[in-house]
């Protein structure tokens, strides 16, 4: 296989964790270790860049992501930059032919995302989005067992993603809380995840209703500062929607479930079985089969917690039995990004699928200010 | 304190709860054993009747209620039987000056319950409902903290209740499946449970957003029959709701939660704690408090399980420190029934209460009929 | 069926709870009011017997068990009184004729239990231990599951009986912190429930290894007193063990541990199968079965945790599917106790039971003593 | 800071892992790529070096490993070889004045580990041991927890490592069964991780008494031969220990333990409070506080799940809050070890801790052989 050389634009967190998982899946898959390298890096700030360059160990860095693609060398482009950025850097990287690896939410809306998605395919370059969670390997678990059958029919489902970030007053408005540079707020940032899950596992969504509100409405400019200024993006989001397949179900988004990290939740009732997943518990899947027997003094239903962590596909420690964390799934993500490349084939989550999770949270906006159920096929 | 007399009215498994549950009360309390009897008993079987005054060691049975309600020496009746009867039972009940504890739903809409609660009014009688839920005394332990301002500002809540009961399209139709027998479906049945809970954790509803479907919309006609026939009720049914204080939540009703038995939850997120209760672990309430300290490395935030079991107030074994049971609480709703006589005293939950919950289902079913959010005040 | 009379012997928290569960049997199993009932009551305070025969609503009631013992009508009595009047109640009550329900544990020590085991078969009366626990249905289920073959051959196994109730020094000596009223400490409060649990699941046990503490040695002799007195029981037990069919296990009982209230837990590790029981959740039992499938990328082999309230057997309403709690166990238990002298049929648990339990636990301490292991045989 | 290069020895799954962990470590601590580097590797198959240097990139590789240590830029080496061949490695390297890092258990016996802890001391190089369980930061919080006395006096404790890797009797005779080649069977595998922990939180252990068995005595030689072999090393190990500070404890350790994957548990039961941890939680402490309020109906006493993810103290991005996985504290162990050459301190896990655990295990085979408790200070 061809070395794939990377170049990362953005380097806050989330572009710390892309590098390092980059670094990583060598040790998974036997790979050579020059198979895959972070070759440049673009900031804002060159102070960052610099930074970057020395723990990447990469010699070229940035402040304008242009030269990176400037650069020949570059195959890939992997966007860890804000919301409001995707949009110019997707279409031009598009028009350079670089492939594009892209973090989520796909854009500051659908018809942006529309453009994107388009823009792609035209190029004929790799479009992957950062929908990492998929690759607990619980939830790849979840889609096989779904694949082959197990729910039957599905009745209902219920996902949620609650943090409790900004539950306190004082918390100044950061550029999470501005739509100009999100686009959306809850319903975007952890909203883009849990509907991704649910489009995932249970296919395209058909209509939704949506119920937004920003419950702390007025927080402090700045970090300590007197002066308030308005929050103008949701900070919880319910939904209820309906899949294409006939399932009802209900989403709880909330950056205000007080108590909460990372309260990451999917689950499905079907006819003939039901699954559950809890990112508190990312290396198990619980599992309820109907057809179990049924006993008279007792049966043998109930769920089962089945243990599926290390199960990737491929990976040559099999037995590495301990949680996934976080850098693990992204290292997954990532692969499978790498892989695309390599065997020329549609990268999943590819920007189509980003696109659909992009229309669930227009249609549940637009819901929100109509009150009334939306399909996505008017988005 | 005078002797109560109760007169029982319909048999079947939640009849003989009830009937159990008098005679323990006793001695949870320390009263003597003629403090409280079921002097008598009306079921529309004769067969049925026999058998109850049996297991009951009651000298007096009927076929009709009306019988019960004629003797002198019944000071309140107990309704357990369907919801289309309740209405009839509460009129002549309150005409006849007794007493009334009533097994929920209060009604079959929010008309028939209105009426109800102005007739116990009336009469001066006690009317109380079997909102039993409420008597696990970790839900006694949340209310007491709300009280106490634990919570600060309510931002979010969620309830659920699910069962499994009518998953297998195999399932016939059951009084419980017809609209006329039950006036309602799920959303009669096991939300008025959780609908309560939320009512006395949260005060007054102010408006409602309800999503109701039958997912599985015929079913035979009797167990095994060829024949099908129409299930008019809901099996599912989500709601968003508003309370007057401002928190916005999330209800999930069903009996289509594969996997379920009784899954009852209540979570409320607070500006200054969170709570949570689950009936699966029916001796615990889960508590977080947002004020606890947080350190450089580590804080002590965190979800801690409280035990709440045998803290009955007035109990005399207040170290029967095991999960207390669907009987216990019984117990404890109908001591409160009681004791609202011999102190004359308001019951709770009252019938109002019981107004205020079919209100809210009525707004709910309301909802989802014109598609927009219904306020309580409307019904 | 004639109906049962019973003379209630002791009446502290316990006694009211076996009282109470006598009054609930008729409800749960279709029985007759006067099918069983509690004709008479002894307790050692006069003031203790009137209030306990006003809760029952009996009329005789003694300060002397032996008044109860002469009444003709009087078919069993139920000895709720301190493990240092066991014997001779027992012995009395068997030279009377009369069937005999006990409190465990049921002796002093191995000597007075073997007596006592002797005299009730001598009599040809029952003997019956409240061995309570047992009747949770998901260790009825356990059993089940054991005859029917589910674990293969025991590999291992588990118990724990945990609570902190006297974790404080403040704590005064009590009677169970005196070795001439209790026989033993924790071993013997906790560890006969524990014990007897294991021993019904897994069979006869071969051998015991015991570690025996008395972490805090010195108490107030009475509730803030400044007068110190030496504790001369044991506070925690660590025991190994072997069963007869070649299990080895470990077993933890203590007052000590902090945070407890009632930790019970059970645990079995077999060739093809494994069973856990937890208190805290004691409508389930989680079931792991080896033979479930296995696939590539990920098996379904996991924990299952199958619902088991309600399932009694000949129970009226077998969906009475809420958790159990303390009274219906105990109710549970006594329900088998009167079968058993209506079918005339072998008690279970029996005194014989009680007796094993009592050389486990009498192997345990002569263990601790000798710091060797130490089989059952020698007792 | 001076660039460390690393020479690895041994690259089976644990030795893939050692090498991904060190090239994460400046993304997590804001280090420059080439401050840390593999800079050569040793495998006794050729076919395995090859592939080794090619996943990590590095130029140099050998089936010597004492060709690495004739290199004059290597720094330190990193042992990922079966515990028989650590003895003569860690010496080699001690002579070769090479800083060391060796997986667990350090030796084959307490007279090896304590040679191996005179070795390095007398070198002048740094010795450490991957305990990395250590380095969940649940773990770190309690060991903070603790000095700030927040148990107060230590009752006693419990812990337990279970996997059920070789309940198959069709399991062939692999090198974990062979005493020659790792000196112990569960006891030193496992009970090596569980055992450093206890003695990590509450220092020296002072005495042990132990149980150990071999369930499975005989094994297939190979997998699928008929040919049987002897196992020489236990499946279950059961201790009692009593640390220098008083509390008596309980561990379990088995390769037996049906249905578990990795089921590692620590409890700690305190005068003051209790702590829990479980891997399959691994970003959670539980902690009890008995200083918390209590109140006549219901206090405040309970379990509290207190989040610890991602709070490594200096690691740049703080708010990494999923759970940690196998590799993260793995790097973390290594991060420290790397640390203590740098700000040339004594490594923790330090070699003297390695031997203390090897003492521990020591004590408990030989108390097994005798059945009397023993004391460390006699081996």
């Amino acid at each position: 296989m061809p070395s794939i050389n990377i170049g990362l634009i953005g380097y806050g967190g989330i572009g710390r964790v892309h590098a390092a998982a980059y670094r990583a899946i060598p040790f998974h898959y036997g790979l050579s270790a020059d198979s895959i390298k972070v070759g440049g890096v673009a900031t804002t700030r060159p102070e960052t860049a610099v930074q970057a360059a020395s723990e990447i160990g990469c010699e070229f860095y940035t402040t304008d992501y242009r030269d990176l693609l400037a650069r020949d060398d570059i195959d890939a482009v992997d966007i860890c930059t804000p919301n409001n950025s995707h949009y110019d850097i997707v279409l031009a990287a598009a028009a350079a032919g670089r492939h594009i690896y892209c973090e989520k939410p796909l854009a500051m809306n659908a018809g942006e995302a529309q453009a994107m998605a388009q823009a792609v395919d035209a190029a004929g370059v790799k479009g992957q989005l950062t929908f990492n969670f998929r690759f607990f390997p619980a939830i790849a678990r979840a889609r096989q067992l779904i694949a082959d059958g197990f729910l039957g029919q599905v009745f209902s489902f219920r996902g949620r993603y609650h943090r409790s970030s900004y539950i306190s007053r004082d918390k100044a408005l950061s550029w999470r809380l501005q739509r100009e540079l999100t686009g959306g707020g809850a319903l975007f940032d952890l909203g883009s995840h849990i509907l991704d899950l649910l489009y995932y596992l249970l296919g395209d969504f058909d209509s939704v209703y949506g119920t937004l509100d920003t419950l702390i409405k007025e927080r402090p400019v700045a970090p300590g500062a007197a002066e308030m200024g308005q929050v103008d993006v949701d900070d919880i989001a319910l939904l209820h929607a309906r899949t294409r397949d006939g399932g009802l179900g209900t989403i709880e988004i909330s950056r205000m479930g007080t108590g909460a990290t990372n309260d990451v939740c999917v689950e499905i009732f079907g006819e003939s079985g039901a699954l559950r997943f809890d990112l508190a518990e990312p290396a198990w899947l619980y599992v309820y089969d109907a057809r179990d027997a049924e006993t008279p003094i007792g049966g043998q239903r109930g769920f089962r917690r089945i243990e599926t962590a290390g199960r990737y596909d491929g990976q040559r420690a099999p037995d590495w039995t301990m949680s996934p964390d976080f850098m693990r799934v992204h290292a997954e993500c990532q692969y499978q990004f790498i892989k695309s490349i390599w065997e020329d084939r549609t990268p999943s989550p590819s920007f189509a699928d980003g696109l659909h999770v992009q229309k669930i949270m227009e249609a549940a906006e637009r819901s929100a200010e109509t009150e009334r159920w939306v399909k996505l096929a008017e988005i």
